[in-house]
């Protein structure tokens, strides 16, 4: 009896009387091992922080929170932009919910080369998918940080040797515009790190022997870049790729001159 | 010569090409002692962590990032409503912008007195500001994180005895109506804190002898609260408090009986 | 010819004459996926933060930070008891160290049944191992953070209904005693958790129906337990554990009748 | 009758049988206002995240957590060199322990003064302070975190021009000698801010106009300097100083070509 539920009191689903419909109910800071697409090695497994939630009609005193996890556990094996769409419409229908809302965030791995010595490790870069389903239309967000170095234009300008450059993080979401068959086109992580890259003074490495050092220091000095220049060079690679639909940047230096940080930030709509 | 600044060339002022207004160019991260209002003690000394921006015009290279911290500087003694539309119109001038931003995060405390034995302590509660003006628009959110006992009614409904209980978090944001000086009506955080107290399960101390924590146990017992609840009883209490003219709350609760939390959330406009 | 780096200087291989020798130089806040043992599935796959360092005598000027990540990436399949002596040698080796240390931090996952509907979902545990080696003589020593609910023992004897209760963490550090062959004997992550659950009123678990719910709460009202309790349990188990050579615990609770925590720790050596 | 605790169990003073004493109970994670000495201002007003705990003998089941936060009342106006040793002792008598231990986290602020446009500002040092008492015995040991600029030898040695740099943390962990009265001698945040600035290859500044930007720039090209380095400078500078009697050193560079961090440590004993 009890075993089945039947017999013990549905608290969430009795009658709610003060008129508040609510935007977001869910679960947040759920940990999740995920899969995720990779373009090399067509999947990754990774490790998520998963927020599911779901718009809350003003006559419900609650909602049952533990169909989130049932929904998460039924798709654990993968978090993409070919499931979610799917993922969400089962929230809608187990939570009788109008609108759903999944956000997962994860560090993501991408084989990286020296520039000189060729020799090869792993980097991470924080990534994330936002995606939200009100009704039949949805939307679909992707993320990512890229840490790169940034060398300061004006310190360069105005110093006779040397020039303070710092870590900084690209931070950049994009919305693509949908394909035929309404699916939102695929943009590639690999390609938003590449873009980020070029953007900056220099890329970040894991692995760099002392040619390499070489290599990366000089193409900083060569290539000095404010949060400003980053910030737009980013933002006109994006606005000229055709399958961006709209996208928010935040790029970030960790000033190697001061203790709190350099930051800019746009954001843009076709 | 060096020493003014002549003779060294002014790279942020150079013209830019790419056609990209930003949307706030500034400095993050950065901690500074500040002094607020307290409606007890008149102000309060704190620590607060603090980030300054302004809108960049597509004319312009780069912003120039000193000034935020000379601004900041000049202001130092006082956060308040009182001198934030000031400081933004300060920064307006001083960075030739637009458009101005500052918010301020830090801890503020508040001394409590135990519900039985009357012992006081002080208690922590962090707090926000966010001031924006657009040429000469401006716009004040006032932010507190009100800690608070949540008991969920539905474990207390289906259990012969006891009932899961938590500590959560009352994330309030408000915008108040202008008064007749064009200025935001005062609302205080120590209003903001009681209205969240009230409609949680019970409010926290600092420090409870026995016979105050039997009162809080049977307080919270007596007073069941989903995330639901509370989101409802203090968007109930904002919307009839006519000085309010938007708010967006989020209460999070760290569940005893699982290793994620349960969320809700609501924003309203007059 | 720079790009077998021959011609480039050794600056870290030069002469220091300050006397210093330092402890540990290394590498730290790297993330890597890794595989660990599973006592279900074999092995899991999960992401960490690894920190790896060396001893540097007092002759040398600096380490050769590139040869960490050379040695991770040879790893990069394993880390387990297992492989961790075989890397620490490693270590010793390629930077030509008595000293070498290795320190990393992951999330695990099992699979957890709820009580009565017997519902499986994933839930989540902080782990980590240190793994030291100085000449010949190894360390390992195996983490884990095991979340749990505690009621307290006071609250519901003073009160005539109801007992504050929360989560709380219950951290374990063991080092176990050598087996035949001079390796660590094995303990699983897994017997940890079990024997920090039974310790405290009750276990934590990613999906709960309404039957489990009722199950826990009363569970946790039958078993209240202050974190001394909880210690004081979990160091009576430990130290009944004949493989057990060495335990560090830390028991924190997340107070919900207060803004602040209550922890316990305790250090035995057999 | 309950106004008073009479009348309502004490549990905490039952007799335990598992015969484990605890290191350590306490309450953590405490947020509080403080005043500490400054060697320009005499006092400064800070936030303080604080950890109090006792040894607790095997025969006690608990210790009373309530008066952790009493004893932090009484002395909250002050948490310097001169009241901790008081404080302490206060601990020993109100939770009848043998061992008493505080631990106190807070930021700092020290007015910086450009070094060519001598423009002031205040600059943030992490510091900590942490006391413990066993019987008559006690010991004090001061923390400082100093953020610095470092600049890679090797990089500025192989590149034909520029160097990579970032920002780093020097954190020191110093215990002074007693002085005759038997309290440990004074050494000042101000003069460990100093030696570590010396020791890396510029110090950091809350504002800097371009001349400043100039000077630090060449200064820390100049200067080249490892973690090792860092580390090495600073262990030589404290052991020189007599007032020393123990010293952990921390050097931690945000590296701005890697997306992980280097870092050094050295611990020392009169």
């Amino acid at each position: 009896m009890a075993h089945s539920g039947e017999g013990l009191a549905d608290v969430q689903s009795s009658r709610d009387d003060r008129g508040i419909a609510l935007d977001q109910v869910g679960v947040s800071d759920l940990k999740y091992p995920i899969t995720v697409l990779d373009r090399e090695q067509e999947t990754q497994q990774t490790v998520a922080e998963v927020s599911m939630s779901v718009g809350l009609p003003k006559e419900y005193k609650g909602t049952h929170m533990s169909r989130f996890v049932e929904v998460l556990n039924q798709y654990r094996g993968e978090f993409t932009m070919h499931t979610l769409p799917d993922l969400l419409e089962t929230l809608q229908e187990r939570l009788e919910a109008e609108q759903a809302r999944i956000e997962v965030e994860f560090p993501y791995f991408l084989k990286r080369t020296a520039p000189v010595t060729e020799k090869e490790a792993l980097m991470d870069y924080e990534c994330s998918f936002v995606g939200e389903k009100n009704g039949d239309d949805s939307s679909f967000i992707l993320g990512v940080t890229v840490p790169v170095t940034s060398l300061c234009p004006c310190s360069k300008e105005i110093s006779e040797e040397g020039a303070h450059n710092q870590r900084g993080n690209v931070g950049i979401q994009v919305r693509s515009v949908p394909n035929e068959e309404g699916a939102p086109t695929m943009i590639w992580i690999e390609e938003l790190v590449e873009m980020a890259e070029v953007s900056a003074s220099a890329p970040l490495y894991p692995l760099l022997k002392r040619p390499d050092e070489r290599h990366v220091t000089m193409e900083a000095y060569q290539n000095p870049a404010f949060v400003e220049d980053i910030t737009r060079d980013m933002a006109v690679r994006l606005k000229e790729d055709e399958r961006v639909a709209w996208f928010h940047l935040q790029v970030e230096n960790f000033e190697s001159i001061h203790n709190h940080n350099a930051f800019a930030e746009v954001t843009w709509e076709k």
